[in-house]
């Protein structure tokens, strides 16, 4: 491609409502544009490299044996019905009438068409297993977009759909799938790591996120640096201490004192009171289905909603309102304590995070504005309905697998591999017969990529102060030749068309930067932009029979002429191995 | 690709609601399938054809220079309000809300976005011309989505737009697009014919279809078989006779006379009246832009609504209804006439079809129910406000070019390309600097392909009483190796595995039909999805040395095992080079 026949509008400054460096990047190096907030444009260069990512992806679904397809992304709102999304995706689902004033919806994943498919096409045990992909525009009803490409309305998603007689063979499936993300991102030239995942409330055992560490990332990713386990911090646990044994063999029974004022942990733990956060149970009242449910933490510890949305099996719950809080407990915010008999209502379920289990001398809530009550111990005087983990880790606690200090850090996203079991197929009826001619659910994974998001993590892992460095993969193009002076007939942009041809003829993705600019305008578009390799083209080199070739990023080598073509085609390929080299 | 590695899931009977033959044969053969009206999933093996036809979209694309980007299918309503099709493409525009209430359209075409793309970022006529297309998935809310990927909801286009400084080098973009657009379908396999369109309210002179002959088009075509002379029915023209030569010197005045029961141009004709239908003038009262207006037709002629749309330079107005034609005429449906001072109301816009000029004698309704006039001589009588060409085209009428009898036959309409000139530039603020710095808006055009439509358009065209016969450029797959025993250590299987691997390396696109089924089955599931070429083993040739080659529809032969991987080779390399060569 020769540069001015392409639309490369790169920019000095980075727009104003580019927050994070890649997506100023992005925006720079003339690879994308914003329509609206969270809805782009893909610009000739930003596209190349999106589809070689699409590519990379492609190859490595085929390779793992996973069957392309292309779903719908205009949906009726009835199936969604049938799945219950339409209820629990409500928040993220773009509501489309026609013209009849039908309702549809715009898919943000697959699994009510994957599955109705299935259910109509896949009749016995001979035909699986089975996983079917799509790379597709997917829609997300974000409520603020942010970051370009990372938290779009609208961007590239890669769904994959597996179909298993059983969990065993499930579980191969799955970990063809997290084998085939490994090489995938390692392709792209990414350092990801696979840590665990929250299985929300669909449940299961199974379910990696594949992470690209990024101090912008809008995860957090817990890991041992001794024994490598690694969970999002939505999903990760840790050794962190339990309660200690009672002071008392016969723990002194709860009394009453006042408080006036005090209504956080944090006052509670102030003179004249001098009450240690992990000595306060926190009691928060929320709402699901309607009704409200407690939940108990120790002072010093924070809700991780994730845990609690798959111990509830739901994500529809909200923190509850003043009114409703009165309401249930007779108090305010700041002296809520879930000791039975105190509190207004007693038919209110009561979840206690695991770590309150055993605990004694807590402090808690009176349910009367302005005391506490001391001396709680909680099994004894709190009638929990449900124990679960539900806090969240924190850095520096023990891993539970070694007891090293865990770590946490930012990441981005990039990947998802689930076992999803036989949720959606017993929804849609994805049944297959047996040996012996008995029915069977499907047991079903699914497992996402996001392929403009890995774009945007791309940039935001490879990249200095000049601008992107793209692994050769992923590159708009791999080699810019860019020659110094372009007048048609000058003896420097005759060999620059030379070696264009014979790159081209070698199939090395090349532009040729025939733009009439200063040397100092090329070469910082071409550092902004990022191409792997640049060759440039001077009446001096050229003197000495030489041209210049510069990886970016590194040194710059001069070339004799009679070997420029060979050598850049050399350079190429051991790039080129070294990142397919997983 | 194996067989039983994919899914083809091909079905012996047509579902009932697939109307015509190519929507059959697509179901059939396990290319797509329904998920709702309009809306289909792309199997494996229609995905792979769909692939093919885009690649050679984008090929052409490529070589005509044209720059491939992507924009978003979601676009917010502001944009839309700007170019004014939140009005004029109201009826075909999908609504999405947001969880904000906000509004977007789903975009069936691009010009809003592109548009203001360039004006953003293009500057100078040193930047032009420029071409820019996508290929992408659209959407349009069809009332009645019919015929499988003829007209549905959800689809793939390549749509392009180009900018120029002037109307001249506009014309140079045109006509690239133009050859591009035969060489894509010649390479397609398809035979296309390029016909005069009609330009709609952008007006403009040029606009070409492309289209497929085909008795389920929807489209209907002019063409005449003597010059060449090809246009859309909407836009055709004739040279269909013009009014005779008036019978007296000093024609009759009007007369008005009783015609009870007579409400049709039919029932004139009969006795006692006798009017021929060239002797009648046709009134119609339709409503543009919330006012009555008249359109007055010869009896014998039909209204063409396209041409009337250009003309008025809105497609926005619809027929009557009974209530305003009393009101605006005084008289019911079937005694409406045009004749200045016996409407009810005078102010009234009257259009006339060209034909009527210089019309005499003729019999029109009095606006009096049951009575008509007759001895109207047009250009006397009524007062017309605008001449036009409103007529419909009828079989057998002279070319206007060289007289020749016209045909008409229906085709479907795969391509469009269009010479939009600056209604878009100027609405989008889309301008360059010329050499002396004086401004210019740029000068558009468009150009679009349904490419889930031409995938379709082959099967209509290419199919016999088996199944589809691909062109092997847009083949799901090139090669079906088909083994009569499958059994893994059997010769056959071997044979067959190691010319899978032979071809496969060879760069040929083969399916192995590895399915345990009898081999009547498997022939007649090759026959219905089409693959070019068939290559059968069976243990009876084998013995001879021989395996059985077969190109769809073709003739069978017998080839010496240890040349059949060449012999295929050079069968799709012949084949290639053929569609290629345009």
């Amino acid at each position: 491609m020769k540069w001015t026949q392409t639309l490369i509008p790169t920019l000095r400054e980075a727009p104003a409502d580019a927050e994070i460096l890649s997506h100023q990047l992005l925006l720079r190096a003339g690879l994308i544009r914003k329509l609206t907030g969270g809805v782009y444009t893909f610009l000739p260069l930003g596209l190349r490299a999106l589809r070689k990512v699409e590519q990379i992806v492609r190859e490595e679904m085929d390779r793992a044996g996973a069957i392309e397809l292309l779903l719908p992304a205009l949906q009726p709102r009835e199936i969604w019905e049938q799945s219950g999304r339409a209820e629990t995706a409500r928040d993220v689902l773009f509501r489309v009438k026609d013209s009849a004033e039908r309702d549809w919806f715009l898919s943000p994943t697959a699994e009510e068409v994957i599955t109705g498919l299935v259910a109509d096409e896949i009749r016995s045990y001979r035909q699986l297993p089975k996983n079917f992909y799509q790379i597709s525009v997917k829609f997300r009803d974000e409520i603020r977009p942010r970051f370009g490409l990372m938290r779009a309305r609208e961007f590239i998603m890669k769904d994959a759909y597996s179909f298993d007689v059983d969990d065993a063979t499930a579980q191969v499936s799955y970990q063809k799938m997290f084998d085939a993300y490994v090489r995938i991102f390692a392709r792209c030239g990414l350092k990801a790591l696979a840590v665990e995942a929250d299985t929300g409330v669909i449940g299961g055992k199974f379910s990696h996120e594949f992470m690209i560490p990024a101090e912008t990332g809008e995860n957090e990713v817990v890991f041992c640096e001794q024994c490598g386990y690694a969970a999002n911090l939505e999903k990760a646990t840790s050794a962190a201490g339990p309660s200690p044994a009672p002071r008392h063999s016969e723990p002194p029974v709860p009394e009453k004192f006042a408080t006036p004022g005090v209504t956080t942990i944090e006052a509670l733990t102030q003179p004249p009171f001098r009450v240690p956060a992990e000595k306060q149970i926190k009691t928060l009242v929320y709402i699901a289905d309607s009704r409200p449910v407690l939940i108990l933490l120790r002072g010093d510890d924070q809700l991780n909603e994730a845990k609690f949305a798959a111990a509830l099996g739901t994500p529809v719950f909200r923190p509850a309102t003043i009114e409703e809080i009165v309401e249930t407990m007779g108090a305010h915010p700041g002296s809520l304590g879930a000791v039975t008999d105190t509190r207004k209502k007693l038919d209110v379920p009561v979840w206690a995070d695991s770590r309150l289990r055993g605990a004694h001398d807590m402090t808690t809530g009176a349910n009367e504005d302005g005391f506490h009550l001391r001396h709680v111990s909680v099994e004894r005087d709190i009638r929990v309905s449900h124990w679960a983990d539900l806090r969240t880790v924190r850095a520096e606690e023990p891993c539970a697998q070694c007891g090293h200090p865990l770590k946490i850090r930012r990441a981005i996203e990039v990947g998802h591999v689930f076992k999803l079991g036989t949720k959606y197929s017993e929804k849609f009826n994805a049944a297959y017969l047996d040996e012996s001619g008995a029915r069977h659910w499907c047991v079903m994974g699914c497992y996402g990529i996001g392929v403009t998001r890995t774009l945007q993590a791309v940039i935001e892992q490879c990249h200095d102060a000049d601008g992107i460095c793209w692994p050769l993969s992923v590159a708009p193009y791999e080699v810019c030749i860019t020659p110094l002076n372009v007048a048609p007939d000058s003896e420097v942009m005759k060999l620059a068309e030379k070696f264009y041809a014979e790159l081209t003829g070698r199939g090395v993705d090349v532009i040729l930067d025939d733009r009439d600019e200063r040397p100092g305008v090329k070469f910082k578009d071409a550092d902004l932009i990022g191409f792997p390799l640049r060759m440039s083209l001077g009446e001096k080199s050229l003197a000495k029979g030489e041209v210049e070739i510069k990886p970016r990023g590194g040194v710059l080598q001069s070339v004799p002429v009679a070997n420029a073509t060979a050598a850049v085609k050399k350079w190429v390929e051991a790039e080129h191995r070294r990142l397919h080299g997983v």
